[in-house]
């Protein structure tokens, strides 16, 4: 027995009957007959949407297309939006019964979408705008009318929204089109996508692995290539983890570049340090053709968040000066990751580009603000809405559940000491006149699923807001280089997450480094990543 | 007795010790010997420095002039940096005098920087930079090395800074010459300019009179022409607000266009609401001057809280389109403000610009939001420092001696409230299509000291974060004409101030007006308070 009295239907049974109303939402000519799925023993199941016959020749070339490969067709007719978004739906289907990676669906919105997509294309002969007829995904705390946002939590079930989240309006006036939201874990506060009420979305390239989070069902949703491009967010590395674990190309974008209004938040008004969303995509291209086609939407008009910024053509200079950081002071990168930085940095400084070593001095004060800011309501916010349907605490989020509310006054000593911390770093930055910073994105490819720790390597640029991207080297896990030598530990958790490397399981999985530039240089940390994209090929 | 034990000195001892050494810094060659100033019944003290002979004609040509007639010839080398930094020294001195308007003094360094401006430019032939040789005040928030910033706080007597404040160091580096600090009221949060350490700042165009806070300090000295440009800060209007009641020009920009780090705060991290600052003077030239001249500085190399937005030209549309607020549903302006209003509109639309009533039924709510974000900590980190050395309350913040310290889970609703309430005004403004707002500054043209209600006006832009100027008409009171008449109060407030309006004290006071722009317009609210001055000349 609950020691609270619950008035609410309890969260078992409201959670079994949304996974069913989930399960009823998949058409059944879209559903892999279950004699053609995988068996669960099979771990790896990105090749299966090729070898399984599931899917007709015109179904796999749409799918297995890029969004800048997609728009142009769509825009010239030679592709139709039904078609396209057809195809989406099924490989999305696909997608979910292999990884559980969805949370809701509208097929029928979606496809009433694309009929218009291309009614309206025939009609005046030009398309509604930059993503004309491109499905796009959509985390599961974007708001589309009609479907909830429970992100992951019980009480929020059987809550749909009354109209689309603003970013949603303006991706749909752009011309996209919606068809499925993904999986997230418990309040968005986990770093794998696991919650009481749709339970764990796993990695396509590893199922016993996780595909990270926050946003971990959108990254296995578009590696299994169920979706051209999906909207995530990130207040502690939400994006660039799961772009990190599935091998995917993300921007986080300083707090004010994207709408995030009219979303559901795990915290709702907490704003110590801001959630902001972005795009998650198979190429570095997309991620900047979402990029410039949202802002060219000039979201300022519809969110008194977002800032007046245009989209800004930069050049880069021809030399970078970039600061690297082999470890953060915390945990040392596994094998892999390491061997990454130093190849990727050998590649760039033959092509000319300067390296300087970055200090990790800041790191351990900046991961933990982040932790003392996620909990200074004392997770009563949180605590509440699990309440109201007797819903536990994930174990994940035992920080939450033993935390306590801070007073106002004390929140101000707070932020005085954040915002100090921003001042030292970017005096540093200024000082050394850096464009950038290379960094890991997490210490390590991915982990088994309920292994995940330490999200310093991201969190620290979130209560930095500098822009950022997570990007594929190109590099993957090699067993007979990659092992573990002569390894100093930093402390409990560099030891825990290190002796955790196991070389057998990592692979042949993708390892990916992350960028980082100043706050709102989105454009800059986009081209400097393209470019050092170019120089690693 | 103070019930509370007090451990450091007593506020009245420290406070007297205080105005002996700010008196004693004042050099006997610039102080007005006591037979020449006015006598205290002299209200105007205006036309003192032209007609008591205390100054010569080269100092109050020099003193006179704008910070646009003096770069050009400072720059030039026609004017020297010490001649010009003497003369506004010396009609500072005068300026407090008459009016207790200073703080802070560093003489020493100002003519030591001076001297430095002019040796660099007989040196190299070039002007240090956009700003050389021209002397700035700071309103006392600002740090400035060795000086204190007490912000009229007894307890931050004896406490100088460090180092100067970042803005201060970016002014300096455009060339500027600092030589004052100005007075406010107690935390800056007063409407008025009047704290326990300083006393009260009277406004030179009528003694009897306040020159608004908070910063006041800088108002009455830069009517006096004692600073030919002044900074100043504002977190509910406190720029807008002393700009009206002496009748000068200013801009409140949005958040993150100037540099704010390193100043001393009245509520040290509350960012619920953000205090911005800006430039103060005696021409809507010199207030775009200085905006332009800082943002040149690149303030966000320096300020993480800066937004990497340069200074951008505009063009405005032929046809603006302005809403238009009579009142805004607390209180009615005064006679004077409604006439100014009404003028202006006329003589507006007679130049093709297109006018829209704005209604007035958001503004309670943002005001009263700005209320209860200002004392969100029970006015505990204001207490703090006033239990240091048992300074009491004043009683115009009555609100925060009885004021609760949320927690961080109520602060966290109230910032909620707060992101709805912005994003349904930018939802009315977007849909109207407006390009500015033409309201009041104040509801009145000044008040008798004690006398200040009602910061509704300014405030709820704050809580907006909305870029406005406030800016002088041209016309001033006439009490044959702006007689209350047919007045029906819209409450208490409304008809406390509308009886206490005063046709013979206000006659021939200069009435303000503000014109509001959307988030972070700072270049088009600048350019169109231009065009407006143009039109209504």
């Amino acid at each position: 027995m609950s020691p609270s009295k619950v008035t609410e239907p309890h969260w078992e049974d409201v959670g079994a009957k949304k996974r069913a109303s989930l399960e009823a939402s998949l058409p059944k000519e879209w559903r892999v007959p279950s004699d053609l799925l995988p068996h669960e023993s099979q771990t790896d199941v990105t090749t299966w949407a090729e070898t399984s016959g599931w899917f007709t020749p015109e179904e796999l070339s749409i799918t297995n297309s890029t969004a800048a490969e997609l728009l142009p067709k769509l825009a010239s007719g030679e592709l139709k939006s039904l078609d396209v978004t057809k195809a989406f739906c099924k490989r999305a289907v696909a997608a979910h019964q292999l990884t559980n990676c969805l949370s809701e669906t509208c097929f029928e919105r979606a496809l009433a979408t694309a009929r218009a997509r291309d009614e309206e294309l025939a009609r005046t002969g030009k398309p509604v705008g930059s993503l004309h007829g491109l499905p796009i995904s959509l985390k599961d705390n974007f708001k589309l009318k009609g479907l909830d946002s429970t992100v992951g939590i019980a009480a929020h079930i059987d809550d749909p929204a009354e109209a689309d989240s603003p970013l949603a309006q303006l991706l749909e006036a752009a011309g996209a089109v919606f068809y499925v939201k993904t999986n997230v874990p418990t309040a968005m506060m986990i770093a794998e996508t696991v919650n009481n009420v749709f339970g764990r979305t796993v990695n396509p390239r590893n199922r016993l692995t996780t595909s990270g989070g926050s946003s971990g069902g959108e990254s296995s949703l578009i590696v299994l290539r169920g979706s051209p491009l999906g909207v995530g967010s990130d207040i502690g590395g939400s994006l660039r983890i799961p772009a990190a674990c599935a091998g995917l190309f993300t921007i986080r974008p300083s707090a004010g570049r994207f709408p995030v209004r009219g979303t559901r938040s795990g915290m709702p008004g907490q704003e110590a340090v801001l959630s902001v969303n972005g795009p998650l995509a198979n190429t570095i291209e997309d991620v900047e053709l979402y990029s410039k086609s949202l802002i060219g939407e000039k979201p300022w008009l519809h969110d008194p968040k977002c800032v007046p910024i245009p989209w800004r053509e930069v050049e880069l200079p021809k030399k970078l000066k970039i600061g690297i950081m082999w470890h953060d002071g915390m945990v040392r990168p596994t094998p892999p990751v390491a061997r990454a930085l130093r190849e990727v940095k050998a590649k760039l400084e033959a092509a000319g580009h300067e390296f300087v070593e970055w200090d990790p001095v800041d790191q351990k004060e900046g991961n933990e603000l982040l932790g003392r800011m996620f909990v200074a309501d004392g997770g009563l916010t949180i605590k509440k809405e699990l309440d109201r349907t007797g819903e536990p605490w994930r174990p994940e989020m035992e920080a939450y559940s033993v935390a306590k509310d801070l007073t106002t006054s004390e929140m101000w000593k707070l932020h005085l000491e954040r915002s100090e911390f921003q001042g030292r770093y970017l005096d540093r930055w200024t000082k050394a006149g850096i464009d950038a910073l290379l960094i890991p994105t997490i210490p390590f490819n991915t982990v088994r699923h309920g292994a995940f720790k330490h999200v310093g390597y991201t969190g620290v640029y979130n209560v930095l807001d500098y822009s950022a991207t997570s990007f594929v080297t190109g590099l993957t896990v090699d067993k007979a280089v990659d092992q573990l030598n002569g390894y100093e530990p930093l402390g409990d958790i560099c030891q825990a997450i290190n002796e955790d490397y196991d070389a057998e399981l990592m692979h042949g999985l993708p390892i990916s480094l992350q960028l980082v530039a100043q706050r709102l240089e989105e454009e800059k940390v986009l081209a400097m990543t393209k470019h050092v994209l170019e120089v690693i090929a």
